[in-house]
């Protein structure tokens, strides 16, 4: 059997620890190509370079792999692989990650590593983005392997419905083994931000972006349940963001 | 009645025309309050500045209106105007835009005009973002101002359904006058992407990201047919994106 193509990329940067886990994991299974940004692009959600230009180069990190580093976002990266790098080739699979740090609930909409997969399912690739709950960039992973390959293979197996990719996080290493893998919700929550002011040198106020998770979505079959009870989540996601639901009440609702 | 408070954003940045329009049209519907990056946005999807510091600065380009730019993305701009700027006032709308260029079909993914208005949706706001396709900075945007209106008015009048944010594309200016406002579904399309290789004055190579817009989608209840036949489009779009119909599919199917 021919060896699938599976393109790599992440958010945290070519030189993350995350990326070099997956890589390695991904050559058991297929032909490894890896595209990722040149710098950390951690909540750059599903941006793209456009005016503005872009840079590729060859990377020669990962050993016997063939990999680019690019000046742009996740995005970016999976458009450059199918649009230059991979020419005529399309991958039968993309994966992203393995983020350090979580991106349950809404932090999927900020999140650079769900980006890259998304523009897999874009072009209608299987796609994949992978998160740890742990922010250290050197956090033991040893503890997902089993589950990630298990989710890979599954998915090399028998695909992705149409326009869907998945949002899989993984709880941060603990005493217990994970105990199992839950097919889950996206959490109805947020973030409550709150900016700290100070001032630089020359005396001008400066900003930094922090806050608190809020979470009021009690169910069971959602991502940050999965996650506080020790299981692997995985949510499917659509790029297709239309609130088909509300269809029909607006056109009820609306005098036009 | 005491009047709505109304955060305005964009992501062409604080001196575009299209946002100067909405300002002006708003200052009739309720109290503004001005938002808007300092540089131009485009692309930037749901980004937001993590890892690095924000800037915010009053602005007095608005007549009788209180303005800052912000050194951030347009989802950093509702950020800082709920947790900084209005402090304990929660707007009563947010509007972004007006966009100079489409945000039709997969592009939504991509903007950053829709994501300041699903920011303001994740706050619980009721949100509009408003785009006209027609790329250029000083085009004519006079014929959509009733449409505008019409759509914001409503809004104020019946709020809209929790988690959704409205998608608002005007046809470019043409002969006829627009005919109508259809309440749509986002396009299923994408773009089939180029990258133009070029060189630099030190013999390195860069790219510019370009491409075709490719529609497969022969729906008539699509953004892109509503545009195309001269209509205002409006597609209510969800900040959650979870695939719920692939929930069943993967429990069925997966052995896990």
């Amino acid at each position: 059997m021919k060896k699938p193509l599976i393109l790599v990329s992440n958010d945290d940067g070519i030189t993350a620890n995350g990326i070099k886990l997956l890589v390695e994991l991904m050559k058991e299974l297929g032909e490894v190509i890896v595209i990722a940004p040149d710098s950390p692009q951690s909540g750059m959600g599903h941006a793209i370079t456009v005016g503005n230009t872009l840079r590729l180069s060859e990377s020669h990190i990962f050993d016997g792999v063939k990999a680019y580093q690019c000046s742009g976002t996740p995005a970016d990266c999976v458009k450059m692989g199918k649009g230059f790098a991979l020419k005529d080739r399309k991958p039968d699979l993309v994966v992203s990650g393995i983020n350090h740090g979580s991106n349950t609930s809404i932090s999927v909409i900020y999140s650079g590593t769900m980006s890259a997969a998304l523009e897999g399912a874009i072009e209608d690739i299987p796609s994949i983005g992978f998160s740890v709950c742990d922010h250290n960039m050197e956090a033991d992973f040893s503890h997902i392997v089993n589950h990630l390959l298990k989710i890979v293979t599954q998915v090399l197996k028998t695909g992705l419905p149409k326009g869907v990719a998945l949002n899989v996080n993984f709880p941060a290493k603990g005493k217990e083994p994970i105990k199992g893998i839950k097919i889950c919700r996206q959490t109805r929550a947020k973030w409550q931000e709150e900016f700290d002011r100070r001032v630089d040198p020359t005396g001008r106020q400066y900003f930094w972006l922090t806050g608190n998770f809020i979470n009021q979505d009690k169910g069971e079959d959602i991502d940050e349940w999965a996650i506080a009870n020790n299981y692997t989540s995985v949510v499917p996601v659509s790029f297709d963001l239309t609130a088909y639901h509300a269809i029909s009440t607006l056109n009820k609702e609306w005098d036009i």
